[in-house]
């Protein structure tokens, strides 16, 4: 048995200084009063929050507050916000004792990625240049909690191997790279991206993916002890994949254009997971001894529909179109969790705990070619004239762009997400490797006695040696017990 | 104490081969495909998912897009999908060893269910004539998840005791049952069940309990090892009862005709639900020695108001008539779960896991018969001549139509709804019948690990093997292999 | 080792009659049975629920469903219940064996509670003098949810210490002096408080806190065995707290005036809530050894920027001014957790199970405070005189108001909360303190075996004595392990 404790002289294995207490607290303040002093310089509400909302329905002819962005926009808000929060927090918790961890950075996280990213995406797309302040409304929470995904996907290549300081400094880059990524993608190459195949899947799991390969822990497989699942936190890594898999189809279409639009992205996401779900189980089922199913396939691929169909889900991509991308999707992902992520860390050094390149990285990608071909295979025939315009934005200066181009230049989109993943990344991944950020040793990977006071008597896994008694926690205590009772 | 491995040479007990793998992804994977077959010949967008909204709004002088469907009947459509995968799925996590399956094999019907109940459903309802399609919007999801709630309340009768291979096969007859019975029901009886009393509890229960009864396990007695509940289980099962508890209201509305129908209905079922609670806690107590509430009662009887308001939703039923729903239905579905059930089980040959008998047969009739009743009792100084019409459609076909003739038409409706239940329940309970489906032997019954790969170091759940009989719980268990470790 | 066991011979720990039987049930049957008499007498729909709604509909130039309150309030209103619901009732699950009593406790309470204020608030704000009786719509069904948040905050400060047939009392009275301190506030002083700073987050903790003061148990501090949380406990509650923290926007924007004022609310709630995340983090980790974060803090103080943007959610507070409230409250409630809950506990002789003086009391007040300095501090300037009078209602009876003066009556709105909280409290925990109403000994308190059948074989629960090698089970266990102590 190769273990840990055995090769307690390796270099990995030291003991190293977890202690987060003059760095932690210091950043979370230092970084939350800056926040407030920038938004005290830039961020206002908009015109459909602020108080004068009465002239200015009376100044463009509105007549009704159901008009107001809020009432098309919040229900689907909530829904982002319940993904973000819940959705991903929980998905993350199926480690047997790295729930805490999962579920509290993952909180952490969002919570400071929401407010920068309201002001790195309130420069770029909602300045007001009368008075140079970001205007904010309902649809700029969705877009900050869109921001935020990208970094919560990254956050599953280095689940449990990373300090939560490192966590915010990744988040802190991540949000300022993805701003600048989505306005070359929206608003210099004009690319269609409703639900983020491509800004936020591609995006945020080549980030992370980098990220792990560049913070490589040769050791950590001698570490197994708590890599693995128990039964109820599985049951818990449910309730985020469900979720996350119900409240999809209002994930691409929270941001479209109102009316058919939103309308159609909410149908066709709804198709894409269902189809997704049928070719997860029978991918699962087939790979496995007996025709079992593996309980990491469910509460992943299943989901894969949802990312892939993320660009093109306001298109006219029709059902059976969406039920093909949700189709193959689950079936790749499955396949990735069975394949790829075993051959990443073996040949390729990329740790990549939640396997997030086989939920976001290669349905991202799909999606993007997806959107990219549909995109440039849209005809005045199928959308109508005012329905291609309407779908693509074909005005102001793309007016005269032709379905054929957009198709090129999504494609193009898909590049730029993929060098700001994978070059942001490396970057950020050599910042996090300096010796100053308070990350786990090999063995205190996936534990999360490490940042966390644990409850103290607790349950259920099985200690690693009970003659190893310089054990220092919890598991230390029950063999202890048992040791008593038999010298009584 | 008899037990399964005592009586280890009975029939039910030799090991049945439950290897699903050749046939449970073959028919994933071939349903799947003819889905997509079948929505690519078949399925576009409605008018008003289209990109040619923005014409047909021109064409019907609708000036907003808050008029889009979408806006009226999403919200209520997320809260309906939360319904269908987490309330369900949750809500049959109970037992201590099936929670993979409960939520893994709800969520594989559901997403099945829908793709096939677009098809069947669309094929009654939403087929355009001129061109031979599908047009399908908002409402259609929302009604294909009504329609797999039928086959979900039918696994709660045979939770854990088919393999996935037979729920698969369960859910296209069930969904086929369902589309012809709701035809029937609703365009050809023209009676109303806006909450589904009929059309999906009182179906859905009776063809879930006539499958149970052809399927009678005659010494599944014996194995009660695994049919209770633990603590945790509990507390997940009530993940699933709220969530189900709380958006019922949003159920009942989800399709109501927009305006105070809409809003009615999900007062009349909010103030349903209430009763119920109050009433389930009062016979629990009641009924248990030392007045000792039972989690089981708790997770189901307080629902049964919300399945009993379901046909009168939408009537003006009066809010403390809705209180009368709730309260009684509180009680007759707390006293089946003592009385009936076990009564069932032991005369009747029914076994029904999840007591669906209690929460969805019995209610679900009441429901229909306080729908007939207060249809029957309708008049216009209540309804108003408009809102009479609004509520019942007395239009076209039945623009004569009065109030006690629908009546009458309602109680039809409950007659349809029991027929298909138990007829189709029994057809298909001979099919599942057939020793091909990799269904499990008694003593695998509600066990995750014949269709599972379970995670390798467990909790809690006491040994098969009795032999050793000083065991006495996971703690006991583990200062055990500390025993044993320390004398080697 | 001070333990509740050695101590059996002092009075707290002799045995109490903790049999429900005969008083809860009768109590639940009752008082439902009342709550259907008054609702026949005086509640029907309102005009937007009324099958009458065509005609109001054209009476009133309303030309689209669309402005029915059902579509601008509906969403809200399921998101305000799910926080009801599943916020609080999981929030409470932390304790390692009370779960069962924290959400089905809670269900009951809000069950029961809603019924009864909407009768309560109905007769102060919906009543319909023209025929006497009481109107609803979804806006009494959201303010109920509201009046029985007050409740369930107090339920908080004495989890585990009380029997369900105190709660019902408890609520009884509860929600009767909510509703004349809301009618007090909003319609005689005509303060605002949309999200309830001061009338449901004080008036419920200081009520609470009150209560539990009267009802102190001088011995509890011997029985410490159940009061911590174990691992998957803690993991519940962080649904609860998850589930809280992203649907507070909607709380506290769910009444407010259609349009900018409800947009408003809930961006300025966003924020509030995301400042609190890290300040929160920050000070968790800044005050344990190592700075190791502590779950309680989490699960708790990051919601105090909620309750504290409470009252002023609506007003012009600015995005900045949102993340002060909520930068500081993260601060003072955490702080709260480490020094003051065990203060009141050792000096005030108050027990405070979940910590709501934290949470809701501290907060809430501050919330109050800072609703009246910028209700005070309003100019038309940043209003605009139209917004000004919206925000605040300047119109009918207090139409010359100006907002240095409304500060003034926000300021006596806050007394109003503190005076009805703790008066109210003192009151009930009197009544409460009558040796009838089946309340645990206190070796019993945060123990489901004393209201609840538990199921039979259970996980890790540490036997209390490990020299009792013949347990079998926890129930077993706890009953042998008491003998044998007496017996020794």
């Amino acid at each position: 048995m190769g273990n840990c404790l055995q090769s307690v002289g390796c270099f990995t294995c030291l003991p190293k200084n977890t202690n987060i207490r003059p760095s932690f607290p210091a950043v979370c303040f230092v970084w939350q009063i800056a926040m407030i002093i920038l938004f005290g310089v830039f961020i206002r509400y908009d015109a459909e929050s602020d108080a004068h909302w009465p002239q200015y329905k009376k100044s463009h002819n509105i007549t009704s507050d159901s008009e107001n962005d809020f009432y098309f926009r919040y229900p689907s808000f909530q829904d982002v916000h319940v993904m973000i929060f819940v959705g991903f927090g929980f998905l993350m918790t199926f480690l047997k004792r790295y729930s805490f961890g999962a579920v509290g950075f993952n909180f952490l996280i969002a919570a400071f990625g929401i407010q920068w990213a309201l002001l790195m995406q309130g420069w770029f797309h909602s300045l007001d240049y009368t008075d140079g302040k970001i205007k904010i409304g309902v649809e700029n929470l969705i877009n900050a909690d869109f921001c935020v995904a990208g970094c919560l996907i990254a956050y599953g290549a280095v689940l449990g191997k990373v300090s939560p300081v490192q966590l915010l400094v990744m988040t802190l880059f991540g949000v300022t790279l993805y701003a600048v990524e989505e306005f070359i993608i929206i608003s210099i190459l004009h690319a269609q991206d409703a639900g983020g195949s491509m800004i936020i899947h591609t995006f945020g799991a080549y980030y992370g993916l980098a990220i792990s390969w560049v913070l490589y822990r040769p050791n950590l497989d001698q570490c197994k002890r708590l890599q693995g699942s128990v039964y109820h936190s599985d049951v818990f890594a449910m309730v985020g994949t469900l979720f996350l898999w119900m409240f999809w189809p209002s994930f691409n279409s929270a941001t479209v254009y109102h009316g058919d639009g939103q309308h159609r992205a909410a149908i066709n996401t709804y198709l894409s997971l269902a189809a997704s779900v049928l070719t997860t189980m029978a991918i699962s089922s087939l790979f496995q001894k007996k025709g079992k199913l593996d309980m990491v396939h469910i509460q992943n691929a299943t989901l894969a529909g949802g990312v892939a169909v993320g660009t093109a889900a306001e298109f006219m991509l029709m059902p059976y179109g969406s039920l093909i991308v949700g189709f193959f999707c689950g079936i790749i992902s499955t396949l990735g969790y069975i394949y790829i992520t075993p051959f990443l860390e073996k040949r390729l050094k990329i740790q990549d705990t939640c396997g997030i390149h086989n939920l976001h990285a290669m349905p991202g990608v799909i999606g993007g070619i997806v959107g990219a071909i549909s995109a440039a295979a849209a005809t005045e025939h199928v959308y109508s004239s005012e329905g291609l315009i309407n779908t693509f934005q074909f005005e102001g200066p793309i007016q005269n762009r032709v379905p054929t181009v957009q198709g090129g230049y999504q494609a193009a989109a898909m590049c730029v997400a993929l060098v700001f993943g994978i070059g942001g990344g490396i970057l950020v991944g050599i910042i996090l490797k300096l010796p100053i950020w308070g990350d786990p040793a090999d063995d205190g990977c996936f534990d999360d006695e490490v940042y966390w006071e644990l409850p103290e008597d607790e349950e259920s896994i099985p200690p690693v040696l009970e003659y190893n008694n310089h054990m220092t926690n919890k598991h230390r205590d029950m063999s202890q017990s048992s040791f008593s009772v038999e010298q009584s």
